[in-house]
This record gives C-alpha cells, structure tokens and sequence, in this order.
C-alpha cells in the first residue's frame, strides 16, 4: 500500500510510541511487506530469524522489536509489538469504510461498461471500458478492473487476505493481517463464475491481460499471474506465487505459496506443484514432476507384479 | 431439533397415525438422527439391520415399522413408513416459511455487527456482537452467528443437507431428507469468500471458535470442527465429520463421511482422508496415509527401474 | 441454437458477404457445433484437418473457407474467416440484452414456484412448478428449469462456456467462441449451493431428471447428465461429455472433456477421468482405474521395500 502523500517517520513515530533511528528526517511512502517492498517503504519484523532479510531488503525503514545496527540511509521505529503497529497504520490509513449501497459512488465504472443487477462494487473500485460484470459478483474497495473484462456471475474480487500471524499460546491461535493491497484485473481478462481472488497483503494480486478463468478459479494474496494464461476449472493458487505468461493449469491443479511457475508451464488436471518449476514444460501428478517421467512411473508400477514373480520363479542359489 | 415445546406422545401417534407402545404416557422434546440423539429424543428406523443399533441408542422414542421389544422406559411408535413420518414431523414443526425481505424481521443482529449490501439473511437468524457480513452472503433460516465472526462475499451457511433416502426402485431415486438442523458458528471464527456450509439434518453443524477458513470450503451436514482449525482453499468436508481442535487441512483436501480426525492433526494438500485418524500426526495422500510413510513410498517406487535392472542382470542360474 | 424461423441461405450469404455454392435455395434451421449438429443446421469449419468431418456431418450447411466439394442436398457458405462467420450469426440472433431488472420481465415463472431475494432471472429464461430457487442464485438469460427443481444459495446457472478459438500469433491468444445455446434442467432435478452450470456453446447443457448434485458442482458446457446421477461436492465436469442414468460421481472427481460415461458408473472420491469409461463398473485413481486393479496396485507399491530386500539378499552368482 502507497500513502496517499509520504508521511514523516517523526509523525509515525509519535503515532506508534516507536523509537527512532538512523535517518530519522525521513517520510515513508507506503508499507508493504517482505515480498513486495520497494525503496520508500515501511517494512515490519518480530523475528531475529528474519532480521538481516528485512534490513537487508528494498525497504528504506523497519520497523523492529530490539535495537541492531541501522543500514545507511535507513530508518528502524523500534516497538514492542511490529505486528501491532503494522495493523495500526493499516486501520489508520485504511479504515473500514463500509458501504450504504451496493454500488459505491466513490467507485469510478467505464460508460460503456456493463453492469448486470445485484452486483456489489466497493469504495474507490475502478472500472474500465467495455466491460460486463454479471449478476451477483462482489467487487471490494479499491479492486482496479482494465478495458474489456468480463466477470462472470457470482464471482469474488478482492476477499482479505486468508494471512494470519499465529501464536498458539493465545486463545486465538490465528490473528488476520489485515489486508490493505488490491486486486488488478488488466485488460482483456475473462473470469468465469463462481471464482474468488483475493487482495494483497499490502501488495497487487495481479491477473495478466489476455488471461482466461474457467469456473471456481481460486487466486490467493499478492500472486502475480502473466499474460494469456488459461486456468481451468477448480483452480487454486495459493498466496504469493509468480505465474509466468502463457501457462496452462488444467482442471482442479492445487499451486502452493510463494513459488514460481515459469512461462508456457502447462500443468495437468489434478496435479499439485509445491515447488518452482521451469519454464516450457507439462507437469503431471501431486506432487507434480515432469509429465514424461511421471508417465513411466505409472507404467513401471504396472510392472511390480511381473517383478515379483521373475524375482520369485529364480532358483534359490 | 427440538421442540418448541415437549409433544406428548399420543399426540404425536394421533398425528402421524401410528400405533403406540411401551411409556405411552410420556412427551418427546425433539426428533434427531441417530449420529445426534439424546434422552428425550424421537429416532427413527425402518431396516431391521438398525434396530439394535436404535433402541439401544440414547433416543427415548423409536418411530419403527415393526412391533419389537420396548426397552424399559421408553416408547415405540409402529407406523408403515418410519421416513414418511420423520418427513411429517419436520414438516409440521418446520414448515416452509420463505422470506419477503432480505433481511428477516425475525432475525436477531448484533447492534455492533455490520451487514453489507445485498445480504439475505433468515428467518430466525441470530447474528452477535462485532461480526463482519460481506456482499452477497446467504445465511439462511435458524443458524446462529457468534460475536467477533467474519463471513466473506458469496458465501452460503445453512444450505440444506445433501443427505438421501435411496430406493432404486422409484422413478426418482434420491429423496431428500428434509434438514431441520442449524449451523452454529462459534465466536472468533473467520470464513472466508464462496464457501457452504450445509445445516445439520436434524442436529447442528458447528465451526469452532478461533478457526479460520479460506476461500471455496465446503463443509457437510452434521460436521463438528474444533477450536483453531485452519482449512485451506477448496477443503471439502463431507457429512457428520468429528474434526478436533488445532486441525490443519491444506488446500483442496478432501474428507470422507461419518469419520473422526483427532487434535493437531495436518493434512497436506490434495489428500484424501477415508477413515478415522489419529490425534498428532501428518498425514499425505489421497488415500492419505502418515506422510512419512508416504513419503518414503514416493521414494521406493522411483527406484523400480533400478530394481528391474538388478533383476534383470543377475545371471539366469 | 434454432433460428425464431428458417434462415434463407441467400440472405446468410449476403450478410455473411459469402459466396454460396450447392443447395442455394434451402434455408438453415440453426447454428451449431460439430458435436450437437442436426439436419438443417449450419456449422462452421476452418481448418483442413477437419472438413471431411464437418462435411459429412447431420449438418445442412457448411460455413468454410476453402472451396472443396459440396456434398448433395447440401451448401456451403465460402469466406474467409468462418468463425467470425459464427460470431457474427450469433450476436445477430442472440443479442445481447442486459437487464433491468434482477427479474426479466420476459421471465416466464410457475405460480407455484418460490423465488427468494437476491435471485437475478435472465431474459427468457422458464421456470416450472413447485420449484424453490434461493437466495443468490443467478439463471442467466434462456436457460429452462423444469417442474420440482430445487437450486441452492449462490448457485448459477448458465454462465458463458469457456471455450475459445486459440492463436497465439495474436497479442491476445484466447478469443471467446460467443455462446448462444441453453442450459435445460429436467424436472425433479436438486442442485446444491454454489455450484456453476455453463451453457451450452450452442447446443444445450442438460441435467437428467432425477439428478442430485451437492455444493460447489461445476458443469462445462454442452455436457449432458442422464438421469438420477448423484454428484458429490466439489465435483468439475468439463465440456461436452455424455454422462449415463444412474452414475454416482464422488467428492472433487474430475471429468475431462468430450468424453463418454456409461450407466450406472461409479468413481470414486477425487478420481480423474481421463478417457471414456464403461458402463456399471467402479473405478478409481488420476488417471482412473478400475477401482480394484488400482486398489491392488497400491497394495504392490507397499511390497517393493520387501521385493528390493528380496532381491539384496540373494546370493550373487
């Protein structure tokens, strides 16, 4: 998330009850977190095990739980609890704005896009031209939609974040980091019924123009989909994943987190990738390998039987 | 269900035309399924092969289609078609109502709690204190809300139970069992955007406090899920599932019916678990098994080719 | 699609600006696909690898864009790009109408059928008796439900087929084969919450009376469920598949494409099947099997640590 002006780390400062160090004369131009910052942004860590990743980011200020040496240029906000200022800041410069009717009048829609009834179209949503968007789709605050989209009936854009930070000696094991990122339609997508994208953490979760869902695609946080990619039905990637240009995930393919599919991967129906895989190849199986060698693998298991009888019918020696 | 108020029992065989034997004096305070009965409740039965299983059960009343045994205390009611009564029962005591407004005047919302925009909410509804209800939800007649519980757009609590009486021999062969049960979301629970979550029969299918769920969960008739539970994108749970506290199920997991999943357990994604598991343990699959056995099973059978060749070169003796 | 009324080729080809060849005085009944085409209706073709195919299909006439021979009593209508041909047939025939209203005026609905709020009827669209549509749900312009259908929250019915004609030498590879055709729900027909039924392209989606479909069911356009199928959660049909009576699919099954199901079949829970199955047997697995020669097969994979110990332990030679 952008601020909407730089804000002055002396004031955020102040508004979290943070020490300040290093460059302290600094403003902030957004938050984000460790997967999307850029020069400019806050950034927030509770963990030593994550320190030197966080100071060492493109993050110009952290803020932290214990005073380390400051990077040059840099700034750390020093608070007990980073979690909770990161939350603060987000209902602060984000806060829950409701809605009074199912179309916002803050929301800014193409004239020649179409809306069918029943829809819902948050706060500060932008729409392009040219667009249809069917009965009963949920688009949230601050989603941006392209030129030419089509959304199909009952689809979900910009559901928080499923992010939570857990600590199993709460009652509450799973506190939500409140979502503060969008959801980015380019142009030229269509999305099918019945789908739901979630919004970025503080990032964009991205689908590329060209790009094609089927029916009940699932789009976690902050992932990042290229150009003229074509999901098929039942889809899910979860949150933080790059997805090339061109890939083809055929029915019910599961991706999980914070992985990378490169350009032109097509990945079979069913198949489960749970880590990076290479570009211009066919996966196949859960977990998923390289389509060919998994194929040999289904017909060497065929071969178990003849195995065991050739091993059986040798002489003892 | 229960009874607005106790029925006595000469009412009821008056009512549904039936034959009554054993404590003929007495009043049933509900009607449930023999997965849910308690001491009070009418049961029924109409295959030999389940009436031990019934008359020995904590029901107190048994709608049956033979005269057998009364165990002390309690009461048979003997009727040609058990099904048909059960039907009339919940017909009579929760009849069609419909609904002529979005929101029904007979629901009870939390003064704290915010509703969205194009929301339908029930006849009988109870909604607590600081919930969040986003676009385009349903929830419908009876289910009750906690405090502190997001649901996200699109989703569906109290659909009816996909749960049949089955006879081959009718033109149609699926009737439906009409549900009388509720959906009971405990306090803190967080759901996330187009998920379902089926009514009990005719008892309760309740999500446990401090559980969270992603996008596209689908969760059964009757199920009970603990406390702290996390369900990835795409879970499907199937009817009257036990799930424990501090369940983790990954991404388009899938489970079974009628089975029970203890405490701490995690299932990896695209598993399919088919029988009851222990308490503890990791499990991986589809059928799912203890991952580390799995795991090394993935492993043994990549090494076939390997074991062909040292079968092969072995000299013929 | 059918045509209000027979088309007169002459006309088509003046409004197609194609050059007619054969039968030039006939008048097409529709417009259809390969796979749906009947007597009297135009398909088209673009590609030489499938003319013969088109050619000496039920189809009347040929929209094509080569001059081959035209077989008798038939006609072709030559341009040059025929499936702007069909694009341009179907926006003509089916324009697009929007709505004003969540019920189309031109909505024709049994007076004792019950709609709940929220529920969006498309133009056209037929309703029949007893039916109970509930919150939600979305029937998108000329779809047909029967008599004593129920549909579940959130449900649509009839979102556009995900079908498109790929070319990759195009910024934008994937461009959307427009759909005119229809999706009939038979009578007594139960469909669960959340699921998403496409229409056909240009032929119908059909689901056989008697069927039973849980939550979060996805059927692809133009397949065709018989009667009495019971259809789990999460299940994912793909398009143009023929589904026999009878046939039991379980939870988060996949169906893929064009493929044939025979009666009475059942496959169990998340199965894959990827090629036409027969008729009354069991199957399992992805890919599916035959569901005992998989369940052996995954009894064999448990032997090979004892086969590899087997073979370790004799003697070399």
């Amino acid at each position: 998330m952008k601020f909407p002006s730089p804000v002055s780390l002396s004031w955020l400062a102040d508004f979290l009850g943070a020490r300040l160090l290093g460059n302290t004369g600094a403003s902030a131009s957004g938050i984000n977190e460790i997967h999307k910052v850029e020069k400019g942004d806050l950034v927030f860590v509770d963990h030593p095990k994550y320190y030197k990743k966080c100071l060492e980011s493109a993050a110009s200020f952290i803020i932290i739980n214990q005073v380390v040496d400051c990077p040059p240029q840099k700034a750390l906000l020093i608070v007990e609890q980073p979690f909770e200022a990161y939350q603060k800041i987000v209902k602060h410069f984000r806060p829950f704005e409701g809605a009074t009717q199912s179309i916002s009048p803050s929301a800014s829609i193409g004239k020649t896009s179409y809306i069918y009834p029943n829809v819902f179209i948050g706060n500060h949503v932008q729409i392009g031209e040219r667009c249809t968007i069917h009965p009963n789709v949920t688009i949230m605050d601050h989603c941006v939609i392209g030129d030419d989209v089509v959304i199909q009936a009952g689809t979900v854009i910009g559901s928080d974040a499923f992010y939570y930070n857990t600590n199993k000696n709460r009652e509450s094991w799973y506190k939500r980091m409140l979502s503060c990122g969008r959801v980015l339609i380019e142009d030229d997508v269509e999305i099918g019924a019945g789908c739901t994208i979630d919004r970025g953490v503080s990032g964009d979760t991205v689908v590329g123009s060209g790009s094609r869902l089927d029916n009940m695609v699932h789009i976690g946080h902050d992932t990042v989909l290229g150009k003229n990619c074509l999901l098929a039905a039942q889809v899910a990637i979860a949150g933080a994943v790059e997805i090339g240009n061109g890939v083809i995930l055929w029915g019910q393919v599961g991706i999980s987190k914070t992985l990378s599919i490169g350009d032109n991967v097509v990945v079979l129906a069913q198949s489960g990738v749970g880590g990076t895989i290479e570009a211009g190849k066919i996966y196949f199986g859960s977990p998923a390998e390289d389509a060919n060698v998994k194929k040999r693998e289904l017909i060497w298991v065929k071969r178990i039987p003849e195995l065991w009888k050739k091993v059986m019918d040798k002489p003892k020696a």
